[in-house]
């Protein structure tokens, strides 16, 4: 067992290892759908950023850390811009690696998950709302980048992406309640919704849609 | 007159009662229309959740309420995920269903609206922007889920949506300056806006669209 | 040197003026869009107070400033509504007048840039984050816009809009640091955004585009 002072620190770091970490995978996928669509080097930067901050944002303001971890640690900013050139500058390479960019993708989703989890359940936020908050963290980067490209949310309705982020989320919740070290239960949490999600998009899991639903026959009528 | 700290209670009974009914009558309009988009049911779910409560977390954060009520209080949650689920599973039915949808939905805008305006007002905002924030709560899950689902808030041209619900957040406010019964004044708030909507839709009334304004000739281009 | 309190209280109003004089440009472009969209009347209003207020109101967001100071000051409203209900009633003259409207747009920019770092930076935010979010405050109404009105915002791929706004936050960053007069900072900032984005306008100025990027086979597949 270690000290709570250790731990405490050990838990800062951590968080901040993850947060980067992720925060570089998802400005990638931020970058390669604005480089997609044809947005300038400015846009493609500012996808890069929101794709990979927007959901960590979006937690701290909730849970009422303000200004955001994002808007006031410099290294968020520069990892974006940093993963945005290297996407501007090479496109064609990362149009080819598709698969690459969906694993940092999911890679992405599972730090993301598991340190929003942490940081919420720091910020005394009840467990199943932790959860929640870690999910959002996870997918929020991804939703602020789809609404951007004026798209539906990928992540309501790809292969089990919301709920993989759900279940890493849900691990570190669980293992928060039992009191297990934190270390362990953010590692198994990240790896079982990296795995989920990587199984997900290998083997096309999906979760069901309501029968009888159907394509509306004009999709922007009300 | 009623004792200030019974009033009290009571205001607080009243706005929780208020937001569960509001909460569960837009979940099921939010999961409608992913049901509709084909989302899958996590989709669904998170459209629930987000219709429902993104009204409500937009005011709070505005007020500086945080973390929002629907992050504090599980009935929210439970009560959008049981509306969704209801609606993804007996989708057929509710596909069917859909003037009772309808009036729900004016239902909830009734009821956010009034409860709205009463939290912006004992958060100390001024009359006219504790009716502006009680509009917001009522559309604002609307919105969330139009912006979502990628298509134009149907609250922005729709038959006197905004309106009916700032007419219910203006009733309130002015029975807040003329010291009314809080109850009185929700009731006749919550009566006019639902009345003034369903008027709305079943006689098609509608806001006049500018004089001289025409359909783009291409409605993506800019 | 002017003494510290005259030097705070013309910081106040000359923060004040500009982002009265900002938020009518911007309601103007906003009303603008949605009466092209056809948008009723309510919808053009809505349109014209998010267009002019987002990017302010995601500033406050972020550091803390709640509630925002759009929602404190009812001048914010008056104004974004009477430019709404300017441009709804005399709209076939504001569709012929492109070139007055997209000068108006450039102003609110400038003064939104310029304004959103001064207070950012009175918030404490580090430099490069204060200009970042003078950036924010300037574009953010023109990303509700568009977000709103279900299109890629405009400022992710037009002539050096952001750019622009940057290049006047910077200017009064670099002032900050160097302890030139504020209001000297401002205009020069002002007037660079201004400049640089008429300029882009004028002369079609670009960023440029990722090579190898290339329109996507179908816009709306994922």
């Amino acid at each position: 067992m270690v000290e709570p002072k250790a731990a405490d620190e050990l838990l800062r770091t951590l968080v901040l290892f993850l947060d980067l970490a992720g925060t570089f995978a998802f400005a990638l996928s931020g970058a390669t759908a604005g480089i997609r669509r044809q947005l300038d080097l400015f846009g493609v930067l500012v996808l890069s950023f929101a794709a990979a901050t927007s959901g960590g944002i979006a937690r701290d303001l909730l849970i009422g850390a303000v200004p955001p971890a994002a808007l006031i640690d410099w290294r968020y900013l520069t990892v974006s811009v940093a993963a945005g050139l290297l996407c501007f500058f090479w496109s064609s390479l990362i149009e080819r690696l598709r698969n690459p960019v969906r694993m940092l993708d999911a890679l992405g989703l599972a730090l993301f998950a598991v340190a929003g989890t942490q940081k919420a359940l720091a910020f005394g936020l009840s467990p199943v709302m932790a959860a929640l908050l870690g999910m959002l963290t996870g997918i929020g980067g991804g939703v602020a980048r789809d609404v951007l490209l004026s798209e539906i949310p990928g992540v309501l309705r790809a292969e089990l992406y919301a709920v993989a982020a759900l279940v890493g989320a849900g691990i570190v919740v669980i293992g928060h309640l039992l009191d297990l070290p934190i270390v362990a239960t953010a590692i198994v949490g990240g790896v079982a919704c990296f795995g989920l999600r990587m199984m997900a998009i290998r083997r096309g899991w999906r979760l069901p849609i309501a029968r009888g639903s159907h394509p509306p026959s004009r999709p922007d009528s009300r």
